[in-house]
């Protein structure tokens, strides 16, 4: 029997795909990577990405998993392979309230799995612009960040198990919902991140986290990158690490999404070169509970904060969101991020990260070197500042420098010490970078285990490890 | 050259110990385990280690890590190993205040970092009774636990990156200080929790967090331990999460203290069933500014929750400790829990997790099968309540029913959805459980990485991973 023959068998009548039909998984959301898969299977269960992984096994076909296509380093180009999709298997199977933990299927999308925690009062607490699309199943294979890590840290810090399926079709069970289990290697961390080349992850119990009572919601403008930190310093000691989110956003970046976006309003009436998005989120009634004066004590930290640092001059301007809608509009400006920069052509999106202290270093010096090798590219910049994540967009002018910028600025990132990805994975875009600048003897640990647990490199080849 | 020469060669002078100054690396801590080495290494660098593994290797003789000896499970057993100690590399090498971590060598004890970090009022928040001599090397190779995983994680969540020796002596740079950082497979939680397995741990960059401002500590009785998980849940809404430490000690375990530390007082005046030390830490000024009234609201949340409780019934008695010394004193009854259980002949520890409100039933079905199998056995119990970790140790009156007990308590374990290995860890001790009880699938990817890094099973052979 064909290979096809064997999945047609393997799943039931949409559960398979050929032809014009494997449009939506030809591509990903940033149109950089197309591709024409062999077809594309839909399973239901775990028993039926066991079935499929094991007759593509057998046949030596690739296999590659797609949960919501919204991945920046082309981690789902499938050239020729089966690709896997998970969006049949979008059941939350459970939320327990008194444990704090969700039952999910690999496919749940995130917004989805937001919505059914938010129903008990509690919250999942990862978010990013995608979410509306973005699957349970990616967001662990990559380990994906977004603008919570701060307070709740990434996504592999949320997983208490998992489930996945092997290259050869064996299910692993490790969906434990313990916060301690010290019984031998830790396969689920070696899972999450492993971007779909070492098992198809299908299920998960995630750590849920309280709602917060209320959110403070602001735009800060400073002077400097070093006095929004001091924001940023000031408000988690007073508050003992209430800061949900810390978003930097320079004047160029709001520009570009007042271009896009006529009809929205600028966050202040004069434009600062360092606006920063911040949040805290409530967590005790303390923080809520009006005092004699009427005032909440959370919005009270805050203003104290910025009333201090706008007298001595290193706060510029700061507006607090007054409702839900002033607060959706701060995040919605802030969310853009991915589509303002993709919506140029020749576009080079490097993720990075550097400490804290690091990030006007980085940019100051990115900045130079680019302008060396690509005097025309024009940047874009936004940064999960409280975790000194930079995404740092050209817009190249000379498309052939793509790979002398790309190593450029990773020179000035590993010169101060950082991550050439710090969340989006590594994918195919990123292959060049590993093979230059992790440590050798880690891709070989990496090669060893890849081969020790697919040796027939079935499971999303090509990606994550260089050559 | 003989592999001694080699040895002694690589490492200098009081680096290399054979014949009776290897008593001290001949047993651990429990007197359950102990052995001839062939000989002990004590490098003093990294490169001393990878020389004292290259040479190893190439003699294809076993090396067993070792570190403080504290171990619980046998880990550090090593019957004509070459025992590799990593107690000279015991340097704080920087902490960072600004950044909130510690770089330090694998040899540090634990509780010299404590005071390091303290003194640039930071803290190291994992903490447990052997504190004063175990190391961080032994604590990232087992995962330690302890009493503030509730607030802070076990010790991998506390790890930012590190450095290893693999098995034929390269040394893997995972030295990350970054809290973002996707760049193919996460080997540093591989490696922790391996046991020395796949490499040695040789330094490490570690999260700290603000010292709390203060604490509050008190011993707390409860009519059931339901009543006390309500205590500690409404602490945690009331503080949005300040329960550093939430711990479990029934009456028995009172009075085998007081038995062993005759001039020590009782916590209260008449004796509980249910006794909980619980201590809540306050990390903004917020928590201990003293009211109008002078009340510090730190307290004022322990008291509101236990004069709520008392009127029920629910809490019978509660003992605020007034100052340091108090504070000290509750600590020290929990502490001796490892004392008291090894101070017995025939012991079996048995260390588990459940799902918290699981517990009673945990206790109640393990005595019920133990009294089965063995009718005269004593237990003696300790929990980390608010994790749900249960130390279950049983004295044995038929040390022949020592397999049949373990299987019966797992058996129980198993049942509830728990694990069979909280925070010790496998070793020798837990082996036969692993073969019974792990998902037989994640044993194979196991077996197959330990393959692959270690394929001539020079690294702590015989511990972990069942034959």
């Amino acid at each position: 029997m064909s290979l096809i023959d064997l999945l047609r068998e393997a799943l039931d009548g949409p559960g398979l795909l050929t032809g014009d039909d494997m449009a939506a998984w030809s591509q990903d959301w940033t149109g950089q990577f197309a591709w024409t898969p062999l077809c594309v299977a839909r399973p239901r269960d775990t028993a039926q990405v066991s079935a499929v992984l094991k007759a593509a096994h057998g046949a030596r076909v690739p296999v590659v998993p797609v949960s919501g296509h919204t991945g920046l380093a082309g981690g789902s180009y499938g050239e020729g392979a089966v690709m896997l999709s998970l969006d049949r298997m979008n059941a939350v199977e459970d939320i327990r309230s008194d444990a704090r933990l969700a039952v999910v299927q690999a496919g749940v999308i995130l917004s989805d799995l937001h919505a059914a925690a938010g129903a008990a009062d509690l919250n999942f607490p990862m978010t990013f612009g995608a979410r509306g699309s973005a699957r349970i199943g990616g967001l662990l294979a990559t380990n994906a960040g977004g603008s919570n890590v701060l307070r709740y840290g990434n996504t592999r810090d949320l997983v208490l198990g998992l489930e996945a399926v092997l290259a050869d079709g064996r299910v692993v069970d490790l969906m434990s919902d313990l916060h301690k289990n010290n019984t031998g290697y830790d396969l689920r961390h070696l899972l999450i991140g492993s971007e779909g080349t070492l098992g198809v992850i299908t299920r998960a119990v995630l750590k849920l986290v309280p709602q917060p009572r209320a959110y403070v919601t602001a735009m800060v403008a400073t002077q400097t990158l070093l006095g929004a930190l001091e924001v940023l310093n000031r408000l988690q000691d007073l508050t003992g690490g209430a800061v949900e989110a810390f978003e930097y956003m320079p004047a160029d970046y709001l520009k570009a999404y007042a271009d896009m976006h006529p009809g929205t309003r600028a966050p202040f009436a004069q434009d600062h070169a360092v606006n920063i998005l911040v949040e805290l989120g409530a967590t005790a009634p303390r923080d809520v509970t009006p005092g004699p004066d009427g005032s909440v004590p959370l919005m009270g930290y805050l203003e104290d904060v910025l009333a201090t640092m706008m007298e001595d001059g290193a706060v510029v301007d700061a507006v607090v969101a007054q409702n839900d809608t002033q607060r959706s509009e701060m995040w919605a400006r802030r969310e853009a991020a991915a589509e303002l920069a993709y919506a140029r052509p020749n576009v080079l999106v490097n993720d990075i990260a550097v400490a804290l202290d690091k990030i006007g270093i980085f940019l100051e010096q990115a900045d130079t070197v680019l302008t060396g090798i690509d005097p025309g590219a024009r940047t874009s910049v936004v940064a999960h500042l409280g975790d000194g994540n930079v995404h740092y967009s050209v817009q190249l002018a000379n498309p052939e420098a793509k790979n002398a910028v790309m190593e450029a600025v990773e020179d000035v990132v590993l010169s101060l010490g950082g991550s050439f990805s710090a969340e989006h994975g590594i994918g195919l875009a990123k292959r060049p970078s590993m093979a230059r600048r992790k440590d050798p003897v880690a891709l070989d640990m990496m090669r060893a285990i890849k081969a020790a647990l697919d040796p027939h490199d079935i499971l999303n080849p090509g990606k994550l490890l260089p050559e």
